[in-house]
């Protein structure tokens, strides 16, 4: 490479180091607007945020990225290139086409459309009421198909927007495995429903001080090799984590004081997401590379740690006598089995978000189908709550009173994020082939849950997933990991042997 | 006016607005950094206060600016601007002619320095270890001498620096005010240390729990009228106040659980910071008008409320019973005549946040001769050690067992903050002064703080000073409201008063 090149990646590095500031300086102004910052400053806080969003825009398609990506991306250049700086040209031209293809104007639109759409959302989300936010979901999705259109797609317009949260996915991969998934599962939901063995979990629902869940939930985060000196925890509405920097991966939680599961297994879902942003490397500081792979592969790490941990009848062995000294006393009489098998009651429900790990992927189904629907043409928007109702009926069993409590239950489609769905049902299935795997390696885990050795768990997910960031794309990672591509079955078996034990249903 | 020039008008207006964010962005950083920012992950916070202060500082130098402000300067414009468009044109353009004359490398280097010296000097005092702190400080020294020759300045460099934050103040008037305040103050501090009558002080300092501190200091902070819609208490290594935007105005305050005083007073020190921040009129909102005047103004506030508020009698006589019922019984035995002389009692000391009303200016002093000192050459950083021992034997009698209770204490240099420590004295000048006014319209002052009824004083103070923000200059602000000029004869009557009084001298 000649020095006029060197200098040109030098340059290149800076300027993607910038943008990386904008994005660093916007994921701590919406972290503090969600954890505390006092409402009369709010309106003056989206002014700024709209200053710093227009500048981070303005340097994603300005024609000086434009000139950098197309001299790094010349065959000759590109093949002299460091493999970091290799693939952060890749994943800065892939947004910066997407961007410029997009008509200035259409993109102000399309963003005011959002905004606007999010407020309709909310207030028809409350009075129930589909017809209100109709004429929005129809130019939302029409916007979306003009905006496939600009891009460009091959086989299926939906493809397009799967591919923008998973990278590679495909309707022809997902109906596959969905199908086989529901197939699977719709029965066992059956089983379940007609069981004689179901679990108590009255004791569940006693009063539990904010104050000792938070106690409670420190430790649990210190068990899983979570990083204090580079996040912490604080309380919201929703829990959510966000990945500042990798040495800043702050967490949230919400505390319910007639429910502790909210607190708990909220916080352990979010440390799964944590330990990823905060063990990658170094290396990706500065760069677009610096973050999750994807999604599903985010959701994998964060559900491995809900689920395969934190609702593990040997994590509870060790957690047990801890959470017990940190209540009234209303686990007393409860032996730690029958604690376990209450955490895992599954019952069909109405609502995705409280849905119990052996029917959320049937939610995500739902929408998957229904998404699909709009962008093949084979669904229209008007037609969506008696569609979603049928399939409410037919998955699981229940039929919603209204839309509040249907069609109109998640915000993603007011966002305009269609396409976004599918990733928490990929990482239920990226998370059971992981645990697979991962028992090669370390065939005691139940018995290092058992001893509250958490750290070599963790330490196997930092060395096989989160160390690479986005170098790797997900189907690359699972093929690296796991020697084969997406495979359903993994998590089919795991959901049977473990339902029929909470149930003793006969296999 | 012509369409052009209004057009001209509302693109600088919107050009400042701009910056303005940037501010906000950097404020924002700056309180988080403070306040619970995990440790690993300020190297990369350092990196993007870089590229948005290096962007504050290209849009604060360029040439769209200058032309702005050069059309906008015309006479016959200038004329048929609004008043605060025509103070932003003032204040932006004196802004602009000092950020111009320091190269754009330079800036950039000087703020990453000034928060990386923050984190090492917060690190250098708990472990009491100049020498980790001053290779930093010498840098930050050396930088400012350099700033200095590139603005050029008249007698003496070290005015150029208390023009920063005094406009107007100078060596020369200093060194008078100083000398005759020292004059008056030292013979009153040892008529003090002869005196027989000291106050007994020991039940000051039984345990007191940080949450019971806590809950009594937010009832003070509501008492005063501090707007929690518009702001937030946190907890820090040494209290501050922050105003993001008059919406957001958030203190934080340093818990002592075997001295309450420091987090009372500290509260109450920086709520009257608080308080001018939070009732800047609106209209400034988004202009650099909007923010005090000057620091020795800031400093006037919340000193006017620590000592003519806070360690008054009758403002005890209305809290004592509530302070009272946050405690384990410390004070049950204690008339709250005895707790007002307490609270009052005057002793050198060595920490400068947690000095008397009395012995405080001498602290003042000492770093004023040292800063002077600095900037004439006469001191080296590599002394500062044994300068600052020397000088506390010798004004105050007490010497400090090491450097973190010595010349470590402060944060200010650490944030490059050179020519800030004269504003403390000349705010409790500031206060006295306002204070003789205020009893004119207030002339029920006492009685109002014996009812808990404290908003008309917030009220005068939003008034006569508050609501102004940058729009009049601080002698303006002093004039307009008293009369005359700065007068330090208020301070040294009032402190003659109190102390007579407090130590029951004869006068």
């Amino acid at each position: 490479m000649s020095t006029n090149q060197k200098e040109i990646e030098i340059q290149f590095l800076d300027y993607v180091k910038k943008i990386g500031a904008y994005n660093e300086a916007l994921a701590l102004i919406y972290w503090d607007l969600r954890t505390g910052a006092p409402k009369k400053g709010v309106d003056q806080r989206t002014e700024v945020i709209g200053v710093l969003s227009s500048e981070l825009f303005a340097l994603s398609t300005s024609t000086e990225l434009e000139s950098y990506l197309s001299i790094l991306s010349e065959e000759n250049i590109q093949k002299e290139l460091s493999p970091i700086t290799r693939k952060t040209v890749e994943e800065m031209k892939k947004d910066f086409d997407r961007n410029k293809k997009i008509p200035a104007q259409e993109h102000k639109e399309y963003v005011m459309l959002q905004s606007k759409a999010e407020s309709v959302w909310e207030e028809a989300k409350e009075k129930a009421d589909f017809a209100l936010f109709q004429p929005y979901l129809e130019k939302l999705v029409e916007m979306n198909k003009r905006f496939i259109e600009y891009w460009g797609y091959k086989d299926n317009k939906y493809d397009v927007l799967l591919d923008m949260y998973e990278p590679g996915m495909t309707v022809s991969i997902l109906d596959e495995v969905f199908s086989n998934v529901r197939e699977k599962i719709v029965p066992l939901v059956h089983k379940i429903a007609e069981s004689t063995n179901k679990p108590s979990t009255d004791f569940l629902y006693e009063p539990f001080s904010k104050e000792n869940q938070e106690a409670f939930s420190l430790k649990v985060l210190q068990q899983v090799g979570y990083d204090f000196d580079a996040g912490r925890l604080d309380q919201t509405v929703h829990p959510f984590a966000t990945g500042i920097n990798p040495g800043d991966v702050r967490i949230t939680t919400k505390y319910d004081e007639s429910d502790f599961r909210v607190a708990v297994f909220g916080t352990i879902h979010e440390v799964g997401h944590a330990l990823y942003e905060q063990n990658i490397s170094k290396e990706l500081v500065g760069t677009p590379l610096c973050s999750g792979t994807s999604m599903g592969i985010h959701e994998s790490q964060s559900l491995f740690y809900e689920n395969f941990v934190g609702r593990n009848l040997s994590f509870w062995r060790h957690n047990y006598e801890t959470l017990k000294s940190y209540t009234n006393g209303q686990f007393d009489q409860v032996p730690v089995e029958e604690f376990y098998r209450a955490i895992n009651e599954s019952k069909p429900s109405l609502i995705r978000i409280e849905a119990d790990e052996l029917t959320y992927p049937l939610h995500i189904m739902i929408r998957y189908e229904i998404e699909k629907g709009l962008f093949d043409g084979d669904i229209e928007v008007k037609d969506l709550p008696k569609i979603w109702n049928e399939k409410y009926k037919s998955y699981l069993g229940v039929v919603p009173k209204n839309d509040g409590e249907g069609v109109l239950q998640d915000v993603h489609w007011a966002g305009g994020s269609f396409g976004y769905f599918p990733s928490y049902a990929l990482g239920y299935m990226y998370a059971a082939q992981l645990k697979q795997i991962m028992l090669k390696d370390i065939p005691n885990f139940d018995e290092l849950l058992e001893q509250g050795k958490l750290l070599p768990i963790k330490e196997w997910l930092n060395e096989k997933i989160h160390y690479y960031g986005k170098t790797k794309k997900p189907l690359e990672i699972l093929k690296d990991v796991t020697g084969e591509g997406l495979n359903a079955q993994y998590l089919i078996d795991y959901l049977y042997k473990k339902y029929s034990d909470v149930y003793q249903l006969e296999q």
